[in-house]
């Protein structure tokens, strides 16, 4: 299938990558040239434009545009522009981080014109060109039955991994693929949405863990109780035969294997918006959250000093108590 | 009534100065003899002895003696001392911050020797001596019903707090004027860990509160989404006809109106064990303690910089997407 | 000063009367009249209308009708009709539980017609009408500043409470007696929004504080780590001299001293839209609030039987272990 | 190697049919003969005896005997016996869920005599008889050397998992095979109650996000907000290229294909110990653990109807707004 791929950066340009090496033709366009002219080297038959004109010319109808661009404004503006170039029949592919209630707002005024609009939620990081990509998408039917040979070469099959018991065939066979129609628009951001803030979840609860084990050995407590551990080791003996095997236990693996000390780590911990959206989703539904929620606290207490909260707490402590706090 | 006071620190020096202030004559002990001495000049019939063996001799039998001591093993080689000194139908009470669990051993073996133990747990702070000192104890009744003209003393009385609507006669009206006999040895410094436990939970609610309100101010947003707050008003306007106010909100009042920045606290905040040991006894009932824990959590945190667990989310996050944190 | 107030509910109603005897012309409407009949003989000086026309039509210029109606789309309408209705210079107060963004939108639309928005955030609840509002609003220092008899009628007052120490005259005077300008449209709410977060986490922490002690005479310990704890006693021995009294215990107190099993509470608590507004405006700053949020989601629980977290916990743990799990 | 195996429960019988498998000469033990009867027809050179004095006499020296039993009491007493019949240079291995502190304890009071205590943290559950057994153990060098081969057998090996990268010779090669002596007594233990406090924080982390996506269908939501989604198909999905891959996944796709609903599953979820143990560690060195905490607590609360906590909530919002609360 020929294809437009718009925005190159780490996840644009592999996708771009690997759509070539299975066969697609794939039109580059990139805000730097030079970096369409390093992806056009490793993706066959592809070719490079320079601006949106040029792509959407280049493209046969019903013409498919996959947008990889950084969530917010960037993305925003890009699929405002598209849906004033494209016509009916068109497919606009969000492929980026957006927040499921842009695309149902976005698809809605695309839906107005008859081009239809289809978010896939993206896994894989920069394993995807090997390992193949996650997708979760939503759209109408029309749309994602038309771009399937795209996000099944995408998608990294079914592979060596078991199959599930007792799997019916009630249930959707491209799922064991890696790549899934959840429903309409917005219903496939809205799942990789969740995916991450099970990630912070899980993340979050090997970071505690290897805290704990890691302070046992600390002078924190009396010299009898210590235990000195090595977390390399302990990381690695969980990958086998533990409940709690997991990729991201190979990476934590991977990290303690280098430096047990972790040393080269400042824990400032970012975070990207879909676990402030996910809790937001289960504040909306009143579903207690308390695991995700920690973890995204977690996470903005790492980024800061001591907060006005905890200063707020110490002058208390001094109100009642005459306590004076000093590290 | 004729008592002992060993321990003369910030609290058990006031304590003393409140009992002879109201009649009773308090024998005073101290590590330091020139502590003594001070409180002795401010204590009225009081007198001052220079170990254990003059201040069990100098009381009359039944021989009651406070112990104020900093808990833990200072308190506890105090305790196991009296047991081998004093006689049946003598009273040991130990007014610190004791962990009720110690409490209920050092009764058992107390009473096998005819002596009394009664657990005092005591709120009030700095501000005792003049407010009085709420008290939730623990002890046979034969022995706290000798003890009551002290704790009457040293508690605040009923005050002009208004009573409690409904409240009956089938309860005990010592509580109305702030001590309570709780049950047996162990009771009272239950529920007075508990009374911290929930200290720790409120002070986290207004620090969180008072923390939302002044970021809102703060470049984390965009412009036209701030409000610039002042923080001492608001403390202050809550005091008056709101849902929350307390007098750990006056004290909060207090500091934000000398320096709404509160830039002379540090905010590494302390624990001093009631908090753990609440959570403790919550985990053994089976009972979800969120809030404490988290005002616990919260604290643990304010006093070290990026935790191992915030390391190892960095690392994780370099794994599977390659991203670098940096402050 | 001559007002309209639009809603005589609980709120409203309450307000009219106090607005009434402190010698303001209200002008009352209500969707039913016989409600305003009612508040109409409790209200001297007052005069009664059928509808926002006539209401409008009562009034002096600059007009200033007080809404106080439900939060959501009734009172969106009432403001956007007024909007339609008054003229540049008159004085609209939403005096609801309006999450304050819909604040700043309709300010911003009533700004383009020259009226004035002001957001009243009103705490008080049913002893309102007694003990006064603590009011917090914001809006332009104009409207302000003429309605400002209006607001000190409805506020507390200073009345016997203690003042702040060290509270300067660079801070706002009307704190003191209850009633705040914080900012501009929108930052009255905010404030009173985070107060309700706090109010959140104050409950909880008191909720499990009593949980713990009462589940401390439970079978779920072995019979003699058991206290039998009073409840009625212990929160009334901890509202003289303690760290934790607060208008919050009081009403715990009066509870318990009616039931201390609380048979009549059934436990499914309702929350009312601020709190998930101040852990929404918690994560839009980067703000760890884990307090606030876990007694939201303590809430959310405990309106529902086993959700489907739990019985999905309930699967894996089948799946691992082969663990049934029943009641 | 000989050993005696005492304890034929679902973990004990399936070991003592691996190392059989795997050659070992497995004496058996167990409360009810029938038990022990099956287990020697699935375990070649396996011999059955009546109780300890003839399991002891039926092993050569050093006697080697792996306690299999529930923990708690039965161990202890166990323990407690063996070190009253064992001599010098014996081993006895306690591979239950035995709390670390027991460990350090018993292993002193070994120790005196000059028997060794080796625990045995000991994952894998029902899988482990084909899977192998991931095991951290504890205990001093000379008695890990000797029972070496036993641990060999019954650990998973390193199998078709990848090795780490960067893997270097420094770290423990048994660690890749799934076993590791992780100390001195009571590591072993420490190591697995950690694993299963991480365990409990990633089984709360999928159970969080499913029931997001699943009550986003719900009608908490109104209409134009829901997705409805196929639960089996996104854990299907997220097995191949996400970043959130994990046996426990695996599991939730087992359960979900049969029934996405999830109806045979009740969700009143038990608890064994390890996770409170993880958090009393946690709360002992000072360190958070908010997401471990967080999914213990709702196990808790899964476990009973609405909490009197929740009724306190109920009766504080009575009290201030006149709220009743109904289902």
């Amino acid at each position: 299938m020929k294809l437009g791929m718009y925005g190159l950066g780490r996840m644009g340009g592999n996708m771009a990558v690997r759509l070539a090496r299975h066969g697609h033709e794939v039109v580059l366009l990139n805000r730097t040239r030079a970096v369409s002219d390093k992806i056009h080297a490793e993706a066959p038959k592809s070719a490079v434009v320079d601006d949106l004109e040029a792509l959407v010319a280049a493209l046969p109808s019903p013409k498919v545009i996959w947008v990889m661009l950084p969530s917010g404004d960037v993305t925003e503006k890009a699929i405002e522009t598209l849906g004033n170039m494209l016509s009916k029949g068109d497919i606009v592919i969000d492929g980026g981080n957006t927040c499921y209630k842009d695309d149902v707002r976005r698809a809605k005024i695309l839906h107005a014109k008859g081009i239809h609009y289809v978010d896939v939620g993206t896994s894989g990081g920069v394993w995807g060109l090997e390992r193949g990509y996650c997708m979760m998408y939503g759209g109408n039917q029309e749309a994602v039955d038309h771009i399937d040979p795209i996000l099944e070469s995408l998608a990294p099959g079914i592979g060596d991994i078991p199959r599930t018991k007792n799997r019916g065939s009630n249930l959707n066979p491209r799922a064991e693929k890696g790549y899934l129609h959840c429903g309409p628009a917005g219903s496939g951001h809205f799942v990789k949405m969740v995916h991450n803030g099970i990630e912070y979840g899980m993340m979050q609860a090997y970071a505690e863990g290897f805290d704990i084990m890691r302070m046992k050995g600390s002078d924190r407590l009396p010299e009898e109780q210590r235990f000195d551990l090595n977390m390399a080791d302990i990381a690695e003996v969980w990958r086998r035969g533990s409940v709690i095997p997991s990729w991201l236990l190979d990476l934590c693996a991977d990290a303690l294997a280098v430096d047990g000390d972790l040393s080269k780590f400042q824990g400032d911990v970012a975070d990207t918006g879909e676990g402030r959206w996910t809790i937001e989703a289960a504040i909306e539904e009143a579903v207690p959250a308390p695991v995700i929620t920690a973890a995204l606290f977690t996470r903005f207490r790492s980024r800061s000093g001591n907060t006005y909260a905890e200063k707020m707490l110490s002058a208390m402590r001094f109100g009642f108590g005459g306590h004076v706090e000093k590290k």
